[in-house]
């Protein structure tokens, strides 16, 4: 069964075709820059490439370069859209309403377009994204919406309430969500596995360390808390995202000509690693530097983990203690270095990093900890496309 | 040695009179409402006690009348402002000029009137307060301030740097200062001697849970990071304010049509406990009502203990590891259901609570662990007065 799994953010469409339930990738595509004047279209499918520079006007104009890559005749997967059983869409925000993916109805339409106002820049694309696939593959192939908040929305309220007046949550829905939930959900299963633990045993701290990072405290197979909130600004520090500041800090600024516009933009877009550095946003860049005596690049590399730190010890004490600690997303992957700057000196509650280990894994699944640490260190490569797929295959064949 | 310890706020002056060294307090007094209506004075010394309800127009008028208060034939404990050797002040901001208590001279009012911009409502008062000292006890008794900031000046960068902009610090001066330092300090320090460890062995973790609350990381003596930041804003949930929350939230909450100006009140009179119970600021209170069945009580109490518990667990992972745990303030010095409710279930990091002692303490010093509790828990009262009587004798005597 052929499953086609959307990523629609304001300006661009990824997809991956699966075939599921063994989820082979039958093919990845990019078409980005929609609406401007340099878009590109790309698809890889095995050896075969297609590269297209036609100017894309909106969703739906990318929505047919897509369906033309994809039944391509030479370099294309299939020979016609009606191959293609179901589709996934990354959803970023579903609220309160979601706990698990869905197929998309009028109702489950109506919630996404509501809870617009909490994720303006990210829930219209992905609805865009489910109405154009609905019109370009028909009505009978059904849409599955996954929400980067669902995983998340087993935080009891004790975790998920901040210390506002209470109508502010009744009245605005002002709470913690938590976002990257497909992958702290995928990555703490493939944990459990990994340690031969039934999911539902472990208690995990997963560590999505990518463009956007948030922690997870998972116990038994369920998020109780995490670090992002009710936007992706909150938690330990990201690429060019702050993370956790003194809230007052805005009021300051303001009284110092800063507009809220323009903080938003300051926080969001010119801060965290490439902020502190004024160097750049990427992790491996910085290690360069640093190595060679840029105190700036290693002071943002040093931050970066300190404050990762700070959130694995407060998981610690939620969870009182765990059984691993789980890397993924680019910098967890990929960054052995980083891995070691944020576990490091931490012997007394448990974690022992083995360097050997450590520096061998890259990009593969792998435990790293020393055979005394009482927790273990586990790097799992994130798969949120394939959790998709799954996500949808269980719908639609009715499974679980 | 007589040495008088002021407090001055925006309308109020509390005041203190010790022998020192050894700390005898001769009198208490305060001063409260200054320019409202209804001002009213009042000191205890001994079991004598004076009340005024004169009108007092301003702080110079307010130090007037505690000098006569001081000096009373009948009621006072001096006869003459001669006696007095010295003033400490308590000032809440001495940024980064200051890491330690210091002698005021023309060079340090420029800087305590410098951080004024970072402290509107604290530093100006507390300057009045010893402008106004200086002019009714003469130039020739020193005045000393004893800065909030002072003991968290050994935070290292790591932790006193936000995720913002670099130039963001060295313009603006916004990095993480902390407050509550004369509190911390002491109780570390008393906290180390219970335990019958030098205060340069004893890794510590104090919690100045009070009106405000703050937790402090102290390595060897010194504070290594704390919860309080740029403001007194940031951190755990206290009474009325919000501690920790997304940043972004202001920014949607602007869009909802909140000023800066309403939320800066919202998040500090109105938030916290009084917030989310929306009944009381009060532990005492909401412990009764909880115990009553009201649900929302209980959630806010716990809540606050939520979050301070999330900062144990972080300092424990700065620390790695630590000795002990202080409670103090009005809080941490007599709620034993909130410090259970605090260190609950964190067996597997090495806390255990001992029920039993933990109820017989209340106000006074004394360990609260079980015997089994690899990390010592300890209840101090804090005594920033006589801590700030105590750094003004050592520089008045000439001692350390």
């Amino acid at each position: 069964m052929k499953i086609l799994v959307f990523n629609c953010g304001s300006s661009s469409i990824k997809y991956q075709l699966f075939e599921m339930p063994d989820g082979t990738i039958c093919a990845k595509g990019l078409v980005q820059r929609i609406g401007e004047k340099h878009s590109e279209a790309f698809q890889k499918c095995g050896d075969a490439e297609i590269r297209s520079d036609e100017l894309i006007e909106n969703h739906q104009h990318g929505l047919q370069v897509i369906r033309k890559m994809l039944t391509d005749p030479d370099k294309g997967p299939i020979k016609s859209m009606s191959e293609i059983a179901a589709c996934g869409h990354r959803v970023v925000h579903g609220g309160e309403s979601f706990t698990g993916s869905m197929e998309v109805d009028d109702e489950v339409e109506k919630v996404i377009e509501n809870y617009s106002d909490l994720a303006p820049l990210h829930n219209p694309p992905n609805l865009t994204g489910i109405r154009e696939a609905k019109k370009t593959l028909g009505d009978k192939i059904p849409q599955i919406a996954c929400f980067d908040t669902a995983f998340h929305q087993t935080i009891p309220n004790v975790a998920y309430l901040y210390g506002l007046p209470y109508d502010m949550y009744e009245k605005y829905k002002i709470r913690r969500y938590g976002f990257h939930g497909t992958s702290h959900r995928y990555v703490a299963r493939r944990a459990a596995k990994l340690m031969n633990m039934d999911k539902y045993d472990a208690d995990l701290i997963t560590c999505h360390l990518g463009n956007g990072c948030s922690i997870a405290a998972v116990k038994a197979g369920k998020s109780i808390d995490t670090s992002m909130g009710l936007t992706p600004l909150e938690g330990v520090m990201m690429g060019t995202r702050t993370g956790d500041f003194d809230p007052a800090i805005i009021f300051y600024l303001n009284r110092k000509g800063y507009s809220s516009e323009d903080l938003d933009k300051i926080f969001n877009k010119k801060s965290g690693l490439l902020g502190l550095s004024g160097i750049s946003n990427d992790v491996r860049d910085l290690e360069a530097k640093a190595e060679s005596g840029d105190t700036r690049a290693r002071l943002a590399l040093d931050v970066f983990a300190y404050r990762i730190r700070k959130y694995i010890g407060a998981y610690l004490a939620v969870l009182n203690g765990c059984h691993g600690i789980v890397f993924t997303g680019g910098i967890g992957e990929n960054e052995a270095k980083m891995r070691c700057r944020i576990v490091e000196n931490m012997e007394n509650l448990g974690i022992r990093l083995d360097d050997k280990k450590n520096a061998s894994i890259r990009g593969t699944e792998g435990s790293i900890e020393a055979d005394n640490s009482k927790i273990r260190l586990l790097v799992v490569p994130t798969d949120e496309e394939g959790a998709i797929a799954n996500d949808t295959y269980n719908i639609v064949s009715g499974g679980k």
